[in-house]
């Protein structure tokens, strides 16, 4: 039985509260059980510079994902927060994801920069960002759209995310903390609107997997992602 | 007529929420008008290494203040938050009025962290800070008596911050974010329940000022201190 | 009795000299006691970056504080000295202290520093070097005039600063560093020339102050500033 | 037909030279192909800080991931190799592989750092530095065995790593950089000597992906690894 | 009878090989006993900035000089490795080495880098360095040339350097590891081409010397330039 | 003729002020020409630790060289200081010349720092620092024998320090930053009371020299340096 009792496909409680920041242009506070990430948008009128100075076209988006300093049930200090490494590949997989569904082109030459503050951390954060994070990055397009900046929507697809893992033996899905620390195996999937893997990311360290294990992981996520979209196209209309 | 339609003595709306944070030993979220900061108190149950290294007796409390990227209207770097001068400033303003009120031998050889995270910006954020984690700082005192590692209260008054100023040539109360901008002087006042004065921070840059000016702002922090030491009473029962 | 033997408003001995540094287009060594600042201005031909990039017109005064390593009865490193939260704090009351008499548009399109480096440190250091900052400063300005690049004195009235505080529940004025490490309140105003206040901090963290004593003192310190600014005169004639 | 004329599961000629480094307790010199990887393990006959604190058993092995300046067509500078988060990401996928066939209580207190430094990089880097720095960690054990300090081999098994994708449109093996550059997928396999996945990495931004693509990727790099391992062997005869 | 069994003015056996990088503009890897480095020369087609700052006409060359973590016994941390004044003193002293053969002008608007990477150091590595590095720097001139970038040929004569001291009250040429760390002064030597002298760097910290022993040392290095010149020649043909 | 109408071989009016610390063991203000460095001698009463921590017997004496940011005639940004790697270098420098004279076995376990801050720069402020800080450390070296901490004289003889150079084709002593910013080439020497050499550094980035200059140069450097010695010795009697 799982700690959090809950049935091995079943996902913890999902909302997205939007309009939670008066400045940013998009934002978007998601709670997966114990799990809050705030995620902002912000519109940078220009391109990124490295695109201004190879003289590319289009536009980009981009991401921040941090802590918190007592996020955790240890506190982190801001300095190590800052020089912390796993929050910049995170980051980088954040950015990957959302990118994966804006055409940069009809973006035109703004920058998006993703925001993804974990206010409170039990598990799953990277997931709950990039699918908090997509909600905020569509309010912030929407506002692109509103105020004449660019004419067509460059957002092509849903992207959503979610995390599963190998534990006690048992494939099981969006782990929190407590599972988490306890698992033999654990994996990412982002997944999109039409069901396709844009990033799977799957790690053994205590414990080599199964190519046929990773398979029905990957079916998990597909399902599962599917009802996060349904819910962000909820909160979105 | 001031931005905000508020008479001169008039604060804005405040309110503060306890229980905000399933790790922290306390926390309080604070809103006044558009401000929104996050405070949590973290215990450590040592003492602060300068303390250990002087053979110090007692304990200690600090504060560490932040900006989320986009709590204001431009969005601000990570790493330009990190080096903020006036963060740091600030932290050590909310640490000494915290401080003031709290007796080191009674706390015992522990340290308490407050960490105010601005999640939204509209002038005033170093006053809620103080407000707010003094809050933090009762709930995390309570959580060392409860647990049986001090037996006595080492909070031995309430204490609160507001701010005040000279807008257009009248003395205001409170101000937010469009009045404290283009403010002639603007001050910042800790006060204690005990009605005595802790801090008293006044900056006419733009505009030198009076003794007697100063004097009327401090009779309007010390009424308005006062009332949001009421409402801190009311939400720590 | 103070430990310094002065009478409660009796300020120490001071001392300023020009000219002491060759390369400078100010400078000016002043004495306070055992307090020594070294004030030197230097005048860029240019806006600061920040005006420029927001196409604002006129100049900037800024200011940089710090403490060489042995100023002080303990060595400090020079890598604590470069992340002093302190100084910095002090760096920016300085700028805002000498701007705040200073026509920016007068200045024209010039950008002033003013660093002042403490070679012995003895209390009233930050006083000291708005005291010595502004002669320094006076100097870079008639360079500028001299020189043909303005034509008009952008300094419209002196500006000096002096320490005072409660100690052994007596009010004192320019306290050392003996007098200061042990006194109950410490405060810091900044006097202009024409007798109002610029900037007024007072700190009780040890024990909270009344607004009458706040008032006495920033008489004491109206009086004192005056013969500070009559120094400064004689020095630049 | 690749730019590199090769099939899709070939790989490129691989060489691993061992004692290439006089003072290093194991060293391997790995060449793919355009890439070259020098791997060194240093000994440490103490826990990592981290164990000893937390009062935890055994000892540790941890990897660093860099490149030289000039390992690319483009010169990098210093700084900016210091800063990069894709080489802190790197090292740590390349410690977690190395941990997954070690037995950390059988190592004994001693920490082993394997230095992976890019001496030129034509892509498949972080492969190329899992299964050249498995060869200098063996020698690094071997070391600590022949010297009497552990007295069982802590190396369960060998671990090797391989890269493939997607590139226009077809699965291909071990890409070079004009390979990886222009793939529309790509995705990097670690592999243990039972035929078992420790760590799978799977990224479409460009073009999401299959479950069975990465299936038939899965199955690919399985038979790599095995050949891999094999070379390993001999080099380590 | 010296540690490494050689005569006093025994040089150890030296090895350059050109063409080791397949990215750089010109690559020399040197052996001198123990020692390697890996030298690249990168061409920026640009002035430095500094150069285009102040208007000046012609080019630059600059070197980088680093030790691998593992270079040494005992293993260095990177973060050390980035700090370390030592490496910044030897960088300063290969770039005016090698500069001082280089005309300027003649170089036109490029800047040539020099990184000299020591891949395991056993004494003389800067010497190492800047012998290396100027083959690398001819190769990169000769790319210049054979592009048709520049005409003429800005190197005009060779350069060369070799460590020598006193040890054992004897004066020996060439020191190694084991022979400098217990020498009783240690001297490095720049010479051209023409026998003159670019450099001479000479420290008794532990033992004072006469005029005479650094004049003999001067001989020495004098002679032994010459042969690691000719070696340049025969490399470069 | 020079710049600065000297014969070649006449040094610059020199003079040395000590106390001019009220809190150092040991301080001494040294002007040479237009150059004035303030050198403090700190006294730490533990070894530093690196010889702690290798269970090393005896003491250390260290320098930090620096300069204010207007030192020069144009400013340097406080971070750019920091950076300065000839900075380090020098300190380096002024290091390993005050420890060749001192018995690191008499001295005890105590560190002694000699803080070298360059107040005015005009040529040779590495030469006045070594001159002048050996003044500091044995101001500082007394304060240790009067109150009994050590019993011996570590200091076994005078060092101090001079530069010269190849300028207009005419060997000359103590440049000045005119002299020294147009000579062909220029050398720093540091001398021992007995006359013999403790570092020679010589380039000739812009003119290689012969060895025959060398040696004029290093003649002309013993005898000022003797002069130096014998004024140290009148300001410490």
């Amino acid at each position: 039985m799982r700690p959090s009792l809950r049935k091995p496909t079943q996902m913890r409680p999902v909302s997205m509260e939007t309009g939670v920041n008066k400045w940013a242009e998009g934002s978007c506070l998601i709670k997966m059980g114990g799990t809050t990430v705030l995620c902002t948008a912000t519109v940078d009128l220009n391109q990124p510079t490295w695109k201004r100075l190879q003289n590319k076209t289009g536009g980009w988006v981009t991401a921040e994902y941090s802590m918190l300093p007592r996020a955790n049930a240890t506190r982190k200090t801001r300095d190590n927060i800052m020089k912390d490494h796993r929050s910049a590949e995170i980051s980088r997989i954040i950015g990957r994801a959302l990118r994966s569904v804006v055409d940069m082109e009809a973006l035109g030459r703004h920058t998006i920069t993703i925001d993804c503050d974990v206010i409170q951390a039990d598990g799953g954060t990277r997931c709950a960002s990039i699918t908090g994070g997509f909600v905020a990055l569509v309010l912030a397009v929407r506002w692109l759209l509103n105020t004449g900046r660019i004419h067509e929507n460059p957002v092509h697809e849903h992207v959503a995310a979610i995390s599963a893992g190998l534990w006690h033996n048992e494939l099981i899905l969006d782990l929190d903390y407590e599972e988490d620390s306890t698992a033999e195996m654990d994996a990412n999937f982002v997944v999109s609107e039409s069901g396709r893997f844009i990033e799977v990311q799957s790690t053994g360290e205590q414990h080599p997997f199964e190519k046929s294990q990773l398979g029905e992981l990957m079916d998990m996520a597909a399902t599962a992602t599917q009802k996060l979209i349904e819910l962000q196209k909820q909160v979105l209309e």
